[in-house]
């Protein structure tokens, strides 16, 4: 299984709408990808960083699994425009992307 | 639920052992951990960043699930000194980590 990870940094000053996200973009996605080996999403909201008292990296991560990273690669090649074109409609923040293949 | 990330950064002429980092550390892990609402792990390993052709920001991604934020800490302060000994076993990487709320 693949997963897409999209890191939102936690930056002072930008903004996040968690629910625009969660409720109208992941929608989005997983209606635009589904027939592209779309698995499902999950969304993360960063509470705190691995040192007492401090801040999250990220204040949100969204996980999105695929069945195959050609699954993946060929769906964002039809839709992909129309997704990320829907980003500046939550946040400012630049987000940055990792693909991973899930090992255990 | 919650997710704690620990993310390795993909530098060039560090090392990582995911092996070890799947069979031992993980398995130290949920073993030190499973009294303190450890629920399971998952390893993504780095394939690809977000542009096409660029590297996975992050040679490997851990990530282990908690029924409660206070489980989690109530362990590491039981077992955080052995469970973070055991890094330099796998890696050289400085690892950074993020605790998440999983909200979707």
């Amino acid at each position: 299984m693949i997963r897409v990870s999209v890191f939102y940094s936690n930056e002072s000053g930008k903004k996040f709408d968690i629910d625009y996200y969660r409720n109208k973009h992941m929608r989005l996605v997983g209606d635009r990808l589904k027939d592209f080996g779309f698995v499902r999403v999950e969304v993360d909201k960063g509470v705190a960083g691995g040192a007492p008292g401090s801040p999250a990296p990220y204040v949100c991560i969204g996980h999105v699994y695929f069945n195959s990273l050609a699954d993946f690669q060929k769906g964002m090649g039809v839709h992909g425009t129309e997704i990320m074109g829907d980003v500046p409609n939550y946040t400012n923040i630049e987000p940055t992307m990792q693909i991973s293949e899930i090992v255990s």
